[in-house]
């Protein structure tokens, strides 16, 4: 029997969420650098490579193995075997990752309040399948937000309530206000920030704000989902407190990865839920049968990689973290130094200066949507990501976010006079 | 400020289906073993660590990462970095593993329909996710069923309907007539099984049966969702062809893994979605979106892995599992004689005869529940898990799994002799 040709075949029916173009974004982030690689590219929100290791990393498993052999008293051949098999749903290195929480985040949960997880996106997903029903549980978000949580939610059917955000982010009255207006329709479950560095704008949440917002989320019974990829990337002045650490009362669900500081394709992520439920088992526990069900262990090759990282260095992140960092604060001085010059004379573009992270925000005198990027990419070599992209509301229309993490120093300048240019051409051409 | 007491921290509150204990089973197939390490086990599906070759495989990546450098004409050097930052979200290595379907399972899809995932599990999840919407939609599952797909639905709020499985499976019969029921209150979606050598109970559908379910499931508008982890592990006669081979209709949704073949906690597997959807896009473009949110990407050191053991074995992975094959079928051979030996007084204790695969289903003259198996495992030294664990209508109360892939052959006398004292115990204690 020969198959049936194409045209004849019944197309496939999606879901309804896939209309949503925010479900690209995610794509366009990923592969956009692969689709316009002669561009320069201030989309994604990559570190930079020169900081990777992969060879040596990958070389100490050996060094991890062995160690593992003699800690459990076999040989290294049955200590290697071993590492090929199942284990424990939550991760094999939940021990080193609470060291390292407490020796560079400030953050002191036991080591079975962990789960390891393929990057901080699973953990994302844990925690939309495991703590939100569909039905009546809505996620506050603070707006723009991470488009992979914001996109998971929709796949996953939780709507989500959008509460915007300032020059330092969101302020604890916004949150509250959006709560009261959120309990209208349903029941607010938890407010999910990035408070260190905010992916997509740049911001950096004040301390006061973080003891406030967790008062309000305390008062209104809410969660709160800290996600923190790029707290270890702060250039100027002190970093403020994770929220997870100034968290008395076991408000907050924490999310962390490796990605920014080792390499990303190890997809090493965890959670933290040190809380506890009605029975008295720890949170962290029940939300790990959702991650037995999502991709029932995290790469012992990649955790592995991590716990060698973290050994090498004494428990802590930090070395490699600094030279991630070093490469990323070059950047930034780099940028604002161009975005400076090249917009010398004009009081119509304007930015904000990051204190940390990957990413800034600029603001221009027109619209910036897709049509703009592909425009800018094609045109004049330059790659941006429209904000509103982020933004649940669809404003911050004519702001886009600049990832200045992943591009080559040396071409810094070059890229933002070419973004001076097309800003050019659509204000003097009067297609403002 | 101090941390409030834990007495004094409200409880978390769970999803109603925590409460669902079939959530447990995952957890509890991946942990038992762990929990009692004296107890022989027949209870996980897990691969066993003899045929595994960690060390050697993660010496090998080197030899990927040369001819990564080779292809691009870059330096190994820069070769590495680049398998450490973030790529295609559909994977790095989809025309190997097109080879290998081609080759190893007589199915030729374009490689640009799959999409690598972190296991099979997440390509379930994908699935869940991107093709079910809970509100109307219905998936059918043979029954007694995999729990990784039935966990996952009930954690996605997505609707099961069981198709009862006879001694070779399901028959085509039973999935309409599970159709024309489910349609009363649902959209019926897809049907989801292993047909080959069933986990849990380790049949094999007949070649006619397949023909038919393909013919039902054409003429209902159903999809077909095909998981196949166990294929390659055949012991006797001819294998049959995969539905996905069978396939005419583009009906089939493919779900494959590397886990039993090189090793689980690669964590590499996959998913064939060669559909187009009504734009004309591949499903698989459509449904790598949901990648995106759920994992970003399948960790590149683990596709690494992959493809360098494809490569080295011409494309195939036979050479891989032939080794477990071996140790799989040794072991089955001594359990089926163990069978015989132990219960050649009783006509009361019945089993099959599995042609291939990790399972075996064993009738027991009384119920077998979560009770007998600690008692088992503590009184008697031996685990095995019940089959009402994975069935969806709560019947085969007299029925375990006996999985014999993972314990070792000169101990599988010894665990049947146990298991036998047990059945002795029990049927003699008049508990019967």
């Amino acid at each position: 029997m020969q198959p049936v040709p194409l045209a004849d075949r019944r197309p496939i029916e999606l879901k309804e969420c896939f209309a949503d173009p925010s479900l690209d974004v995610m794509n366009f982030l990923n592969e956009v650098v692969l689709d316009y690689p002669d561009a320069i590219s201030f989309a994604p929100g990559r570190p930079h490579e020169s900081s990777f290791d992969v060879e040596a990393h990958v070389a100490q498993m050996t060094r991890y193995v062995e160690e593992r052999a003699r800690a459990a008293g076999s040989t290294a051949g049955a200590a290697w075997r071993a590492l090929g098999q199942y284990n424990r749903t939550k991760g094999i290195i939940v021990e080193p990752i609470a060291k390292h929480l407490k020796m560079d985040e400030g953050i002191d949960v036991p080591p079975d309040a962990i789960i390891v997880t393929v990057g901080a996106q699973e953990a994302m997903a844990i925690l939309l399948a495991g703590l939100f029903d569909p039905r009546y549980d809505l996620m506050l978000v603070s707006d723009p937000s991470y488009i992979g949580i914001t996109g998971l939610a929709r796949i996953m059917g939780v709507r989500t309530v959008p509460v915007p955000a300032g020059d330092d982010g969101i302020s604890a009255d916004a949150v509250e206000a959006a709560i009261v207006e959120a309990s209208r329709t349903g029941r607010a479950r938890a407010f999910y920030d990035i408070p260190d560095f905010n992916n997509p704008l740049g911001t950096s949440l004040p301390v006061r704000e973080r003891c406030r917002l967790l008062e309000v989320c305390d008062r209104h019974g809410l969660l709160v989902i800290e996600d923190n990829p790029y707290g270890m990337f702060v250039y100027e002045g002190e970093r403020p407190p994770t929220l997870k650490a100034l968290d008395r009362r076991g408000a907050v669900l924490y999310v962390g990865t490796f990605s920014k500081t080792i390499f990303p394709s190890l997809r090493v992520g965890y959670l933290v839920a040190d809380q506890r439920v009605a029975s008295g088992a720890l949170l962290a526990d029940e939300l790990s049968r959702v991650k037995s069900l999502l991709t029932v262990n995290t790469s012992t090759l990649s955790q592995a990689v991590v716990a060698q990282v973290l050994f090498e260095s004494g428990g802590s992140i930090e070395p490699l973290a600094a030279r991630q960092r070093a490469l990323c604060k070059r950047n930034l001085d780099a940028l604002l130094a161009a975005l400076r010059t090249s917009f010398a004379r004009t009081n119509d573009v304007r930015w904000n200066t990051p204190r940390g992270g990957f990413f800034l925000t600029l603001s221009l005198p027109f619209e910036f949507g897709g049509d703009e990027v592909r425009a800018c990419a094609a045109e004049f070599g330059v790659i941006v990501c429209p904000m509103q992209w982020f933004s649940l509301r669809g404003d911050r229309r004519h702001q886009v976010r600049l990832s200045f993490s992943y591009v080559e120093p040396d071409r810094i300048a070059d890229g933002i006079r070419r973004l001076a240019r097309f800003v050019d051409d659509r204000t003097k051409g009067g297609r403002a």
